[in-house]
């Protein structure tokens, strides 16, 4: 075992033994000459992998010398210091193909001093590096390792079980890696254990969660399982499958939310439940269904079996996640909204009806609170406000708009009512974001023209070729972003007034101010035309997003945000500095403003690669103080309040830095229409 | 909170606290005047049961007030020391009845010093006498606890969910039962627990395992849950139903295992599996559909819902316990018999297809070697020979016969291959134990004459009555018992010769010699002949059964032992002192020798009742050497010299001492049938 220093070596390779440094860990030691440095280095605690456990086959162990005269380590690394490639190392080369420099750490030997270099992807807590810079990587810290095993026979004159031999053989073959001494394993496991040992010879490849329970044992060497992370939302639902050693998604599917034939928003959904007993186990079965059917679907991209799916993490509202659960959701469907459990579930996917392997687990992120459910968790999961010091907002916008502000100090939930219109839904010209669908919108300031892009089209209205191009997909409306942007340059270009009335008086100036009777309309396109009514709709859920921003910010004591991040599908669509024209967020710097797109979908990533990370999200959930904005007087005067484009009375310095905004109309009669009687609708989603 | 003393009250009631003294267990302390006398029990860390925390309801809580001058404690305990009885315990009496002098303890308050008594049936821990006073007794310390809780509605303002606002009142309503911070549920606990608490009127009544999970939870007050031991033999299953709180024994059932179909003996079913493929899991249907069988018809008897059961303990022969759990037992039906799992099994019985409370759980004892099951694992517990000073040889006789050896110090377990013939099986006239089997025999020394009683009638042979009687069942063959009885007689009476031989120079002295050519029969009654291929066969079982004995005294190195015990239903019907005369066990005092029935029964009962007993068994367990008689060349020895009537050369003083023994004929004669073709059969149950 090593002698290990701070410093230099103790001693050099004439006295029998050698002085290794591995990087970038710094960790060094002496060891005797003949040591495989896979073994050094598991001693002195270096983040090496290993599947095979030191037999050469699974090629995770590779390392590189570092030549030359290291004078900081006192050490003259050679290439002589290191053993021949052994067979097993020619043999992986020839069949596997070995990068030049790279060495097989099992099978080589220390015969001198070294400095030894730990790839990346030879670690087993590597990380994951991820587009923003601002955004922590995900550390792999696998809850599911594989271990190859070669099991002690039976024998008659000690007649101990197969189980308790592969135990055994688990622990002496594996024993720097923190093997639990009373390794446990599920019933599956029992039914085909002996079969495995046997085909393999005594030579089985075992997965072990967390060091302490063999969920799956397969006959030979294995090299690969998967996790699964779906996000069921209320109209689609997400799947990435995911190799759990390296973190990689492997393949990524999504599917409608079959349970939309129940009921296409979240509380007609859960009226049905209430108006057809049983209803809840009809929606329990059709999202699992798609579970299964988006399981199947990423492992035959993939290429592997469903059975090489050992784990899943799940997020969803918490309607969704009662149901996937098989919980009935009509408690969420009235006051006071009480979620049936609002801690992490850990369940076999077996229990959820969910096939992959015998012994899989779930995992339910915690739901916050009876309207911010388990997707919220996983979006502070994945954008960690509670690990920075400046203070930030972050929304989740779909039917529902969640809500989170906070930072290292204290973190804040709410869900706010907004209703459909950001999806294009109550909006005359309105539909999903699908091809025909305008997206992006531009007015002239001076003629008032407009032009805009169609989803499917990749030239401008007004560019060449859009006709010949437009011709395939047709102009079929128009979509979330087009609305918020063809709003926002209403507004910037005076066609808009601050109260949210269409200006008829600039029917002088263009005929695409439309009258409609009392109110007025602006034509976008043929197809396409923007009523009082259409702004009226996006006035009201913006200003509930607004509102429910704004009482979180009371809550916590703050006037500004440091930094906004805009979730959810929606959200990736949208210019954030449209959202701020109109007043949907807080000011704040336009490049402290993120849309981040599926962040649920990468928090329920991290919590499938990382077990650490689900400790950490069950821990700050706690932490999270939750609003309920139906019951806080204070929410109906930001509302109101809100109903102006972008806001009665805040004045938005930094996005009049950015943009030159219209001089407000008298705030008086901003939010005329946004009365108390529309404003607190039924929530849906 | 109390002041506690070692003796006497530290102040009296004019300093308005009492001192109270709680027997049988002596704790005591002061407590403010007012205080419950079951929260003072409690914080004293008096065993004193509740189910209704305290509400007087549930009438666990009974304790009587021991009046008068106790000088040993200074207390002058009086009637007018405790409160009158309040609302809740009048309405108790009214409606359940209490005893005169019985107390609530829950709704008592002390109003001055008092001594307390605790009877047995008040307090969580109480004993089970069992019937033999050699035995330890079985302490109730339950896995499983009910607890009444009333918990906190749901609040906008404080969105907790359900689960969790459950767990908080039962710490709260609980304070000083060691309930844990992370108390969590099951996937059907949150599938329910909604209505629960609704239906209920937010009062429940918890099941709480270990006190750290909720397994079930009843709207309103709930006062007995249920738990189901079963012993799964090769031939009869059988199942007590037990009420979990007094260990009393509700209801028993038995019912022969279907699993006879597929083959007589455990080794033409594990051939079955062999030659059919997916046997095993047709074997497995079987015998949980009939364990499904038996708890249903212990529900009905007791008059409960099978969904009151929460915990089922099953014991069983290696194959028969790995056939339960859906493992294929192939491997154990040949060398080297290697087991699945020699552990503890812990599941959900729902994994095992056993339909009771929707999170009742199944227990498995541990396995202890390839022919010695959970059933001697239990039969261990039952006789606690890891208990005693004294040298215990346990027998347990089926088809094979398991044999343990030892005490405090060691203890050694060993399989024999005795076969069927003990069971009336390959006996010519022989039958299982049934109304029209002759059951004892007894033989007159001078006339050679027999007397023998049969099942189902109530006098002997030779007595007034017999024929009238005998009648209605008939003389149909003769059971095990019979056997023994039968086959020891004739060697006491000499027919019978040391080596095995039906003595045919006995026929000038009886008509009831017959000559069969080379050898004799022995004619019982017009309807049953002992044959000397009879003979043979009980030689070759007790000879197997004697040489595992010897064998483990062998490796324990005493030479005798100081106490039998047969377990088994066999074990139960036959004298232990013919079963001596014959050698089937080696020689002991007579008075220390018992037949304890279904002592796996037994041991699964405690398991159930008792979480400390599974913790103790399965140290225990680990701690047994087993030794496997078929590589043991010492075993075969032992064969041939027990092949002699009781045996060759051991001298069996104790058994000498209490019945004249005749002289043996020459030892080297004897087992000169019992050659080495013919005793290693196979292995059957």
């Amino acid at each position: 075992m090593p002698t290990a220093g701070p410093t230099g070596p103790a001693s050099n390779d004439e006295a029998g033994e050698a002085f290794v440094v591995f990087t970038p860990s710094g960790r060094r030691g002496t060891f005797p000459i003949g040591t495989p440095v896979l073994q050094a280095a598991r001693a002195l605690g270096v983040d090496i992998d290993s599947v095979c456990g030191g037999r050469g086959i699974c090629g995770r162990c590779q390392v590189t010398l570092s030549e030359g005269s290291f004078t900081k380590f006192q050490v003259d690394s050679r290439a002589a210091n290191l053993s021949e490639p052994a067979r097993n190392e020619l043999r992986y080369r020839d069949k596997r193909g070995l990068a030049p420099g790279r060495r097989l750490s099992c099978s080589t030997q220390l015969l001198g001093n070294a400095v030894i270099d730990v790839p990346e992807t030879s670690q087993v807590h590597r990380q994951i590096v991820r587009k923003r810079a601002e955004v922590r990587a995900i550390e792999i810290n696998p809850i599911h390792k594989l271990h190859y095993v070669e099991v002690r026979q039976p024998d008659m004159h000690e007649p101990s079980g197969d189980f308790r031999r592969l135990c055994e053989s688990l622990r002496e073959q594996w024993p720097d890696w923190g093997i639990a001494d009373d390794v446990s394993c599920d019933l599956p496991v029992l039914g085909y254990l002996q079969k495995a040992l046997r085909e393999g010879d005594w030579k089985v490849t075992v997965c072990l969660r967390e060091g302490r329970r063999v969920t799956g044992v397969w006959p030979g060497f294995k090299g690969k399982i998967y996790g699964l992370a779906v996000d069921i939302g209320s109209t689609t639902m997400s799947a990435h499958l995911c190799d759990l050693a390296t973190g990689e998604v492997a393949a990524s599917s999504g599917v409608m939310n079959p349970q939309i034939r129940f009921g296409e928003d979240l509380m007609s959904r859960v009226s049905y439940v209430m108006m057809n007993p049983g209803g809840e186990v009809e929606l329990t079965k059709v999202v699992r269904e798609a579970v299964n059917h988006l399981s199947s679907q990423v492992a035959q991209e993939a290429g592997i079996d469903v059975e090489d799916i050992v784990d899943l993490v799940f997020v969803g509202n918490p309607i969704m996640h009662h149901l996937m659960l098989g919980i009935d959701p009509t408690e969420l469907g009235g006051a006071p909204f009480a979620l049936a459990i609002d801690t992490a579930v850990n369940v076999h996917a077996g229990e959820l009806g969910i096939t992959l392997h015998p012994d899989a687990r779930a995992y339910g992120l915690p739901c916050i609170a009876g309207h911010v459910g388990a997707d919220t968790a996983a979006v502070i999961l994945s954008e960690g406000p509670h690990q920075q010091d400046e203070m930030t907002l972050i929304v989740d916008v779909g039917t529902n708009a969640e809500i989170v502000l906070g930072n290292r100090q204290r973190l804040l939930a709410a869900s706010s009512p907004t209703g459909p219109a950001f999806e294009g839904a109550q909006i005359t010209c309105g539909q999903r974001a699908a091809p025909g669908a305008i997206e992006r919108v531009r007015i002239d300031p001076e003629t008032l023209e407009p032009r805009f892009k169609v989803i499917g089209v990749d030239v401008w209205s007004d560019e060449d070729g859009f006709q010949s191009e437009a011709w395939r997909t047709g102009v079929t409306g128009i979509c979330g972003s087009g609305i918020i942007e063809v709003l926002a340059e209403m507004v910037l270009t005076g066609l808009l007034k601050t109260d949210g009335t269409i200006d008829g008086a600039m029917a002088a100036r263009t005929p695409r101010i439309e009258s409609d009777g009392r109110t007025f309309s602006y034509r976008l396109s043929p197809e396409v035309v923007i009523t009082q009514t259409d702004v009226r709709a996006i006035q009201l859920a913006k200003a509930a997003l607004y509102a429910g921003a704004a009482l979180l910010m009371d809550k916590l004591g703050v006037e500004t945000v440091d930094r906004i991040i805009l979730a959810g599908a929606f959200g990736s669509h949208i210019d954030t500095k449209y959202a701020m024209i109109l007043g949907m967020i807080p000011d704040c710097r336009l490049d402290k403003v993120w849309s981040v797109g599926n962040a649920a979908g990468t928090g329920a990533r991290m919590a499938l690669l990382n077990a650490e990370a689900r400790r950490e999200i069950e821990r700050v959930v706690r932490r999270v103080e939750k609003v309920e904005t139906a019951v806080e007087p204070k929410f109906q005067e930001h509302f109101i309040d809100a109903m102006a484009l972008p806001h009665r009375t805040a004045p938005f310095p930094n996005l009049s830095a950015a943009v030159t905004l219209p001089e407000r109309s008298d705030p008086a009669e901003a939010g005329s229409e946004g009365d108390g009687r529309r404003r607190r609708r039924r929530r849906g989603g």
